[in-house]
């Protein structure tokens, strides 16, 4: 829970659960997030996760995290499940799920399990960003609610999508800074919501809106609770892609950076678009 | 099921499942997928996908799966789960579960549904490679059965693991043919197998065996029946790498490319290794 002066920081309100006992409990849908139809998926991840995090039986951080996103979430209540599935000597597997008025909207796992000093290394660098302060915020022309919950400043690609219907398929990779508005210190509750803090690629690649939405997303983490404590509420370098698009499904990938270079979250997922 | 002459394929035994009722069978691990502990993971989530595939409820293809392997499996027989979680208009969502003497050993999520026509695109060509002939079949001192499951050739990359301790971090990304051994016509339970058949990261970073295996993978297939039957038994071309290694978990990327360049699936997982 993070207190902005003395109030709660939105992201806390929207992934807030009432238990009603371990591993069952009620959350709601969050205005600040609103997406064109319901909730802004990312915070549907966050609190998935946060019904893991939550959960009594939970040992340590969260490493893996998928998210099925079934139907269309109502504005409005909805119960969580989490149970876990298999409780390892390294690492917990959880089962979860998300519904409405009885209905599947959506189902989820995650792997947790205890920090561990390894072998470390990276084969790639976090990419090369002009300074924070130079980069213009984002002002799209894409008019949902979560946009403005974030401070997203790209640096290459565009959240702006104009392109006359006959354009050729431009470039579907964009990199851009990306921290919570208003600032709220890194956590992995924030890291899952922000793993899915990208436009879909669709948009990028033609350059105009589509009717499109993710279907089932995969993120994982490799960051400890120090890392994300001294990240602190510096923005993260926020990179994505995709490779293929047919048959109404397109992949999309996506990196999360830390301020000192270290990749903290990398996340995939694939979309449903219309046509 | 693929005969070959007055057989049966390994594939499919080893991925033969007795349904008892609708969504609840029985299988068993194959001495030709074998790995190091249990059966290789490609099987494991073949398996699983075949348990949607064969459902009486299960519309068209397979667009995403997600396997979660929590505890390792014995050789021998297993039980098996399938669940129609949200029968969507355009898609299902299924979440499924693989048990060994009542312990959950692995559960999975998957999503599929009809074959539409598009826009498609690529934004990446399938990498230049000899021609299949001219590379020579792998000879790895990884001793596990699976791999002789598999014909792999590797151009980029090798599955000779013999460097000393002390060698500096070389190069995750490979690049190899690949097909079933002996041949059969690719579907989508062999391209669910393939996306797995790929050596631990770790190895080929440091050049050497190590203590690790994977705890979740994530497969979007982009491909429709028609393309998988057009491919036939010729190798795919099959890359993978990794960006990062810390805390015990790496990640790892894949892609599967069809003989005519398509990217007919894209593969992530997370590897648990000890240090």
């Amino acid at each position: 829970m993070t207190d902005i002066g003395e109030t709660t920081h939105p992201l806390d309100e929207a992934t807030r659960i009432d238990w009603m006992e371990p591993g069952r409990g009620h959350g709601a849908t969050h205005p600040a997030y609103g997406n064109m139809v319901g909730p802004f998926g990312g915070t549907t991840m966050a609190v998935l996760l946060r019904s893991v995090l939550d959960h009594p039986e939970r040992r340590g951080v969260p490493f893996a995290l998928t998210v099925n996103y079934c139907k269309a979430i109502q504005d409005g209540p909805f119960e969580l499940r989490a149970r876990l599935a298999r409780d390892g000597r390294s690492v917990q597997h959880w089962v979860m799920e998300l519904a409405q008025n009885g209905a599947v909207a959506a189902t989820a796992t995650a792997v947790t399990g205890s920090e561990r000093e390894t072998f470390s290394h990276q084969t790639v660098a976090a990419p090369k960003a002009p300074a924070f302060e130079t980069v213009a915020p984002l002002s799209s022309n894409v008019r949902v609610a979560w946009l403005a919950a974030y401070d997203m400043r790209f640096f290459e690609g565009s959240g702006v999508f104009e392109a006359p219907e006959d354009s050729p398929p431009g470039s579907a990779r964009t990199a851009m800074w990306l921290a919570d508005k208003p600032a709220r210190p890194l956590d992995f509750v924030s890291l899952a919501a922000m793993s899915d803090a990208f436009i879909v690629r669709l948009f990028h690649l033609r350059g105009r809106p589509a009717l499109a939405g993710t279907v089932s997303i995969t993120t994982y983490f490799y960051a400890t609770q120090a890392e994300l404590a001294a990240q602190g509420t510096r923005p993260l370098i926020a990179t994505a892609d995709a490779k293929v698009f047919r048959h109404g499904f397109h992949d999309q990938t996506g990196e999360l950076w830390g301020a000192d270079g270290a990749l903290l979250a990398t996340t995939t997922q694939t979309v449903w678009y219309k046509e």
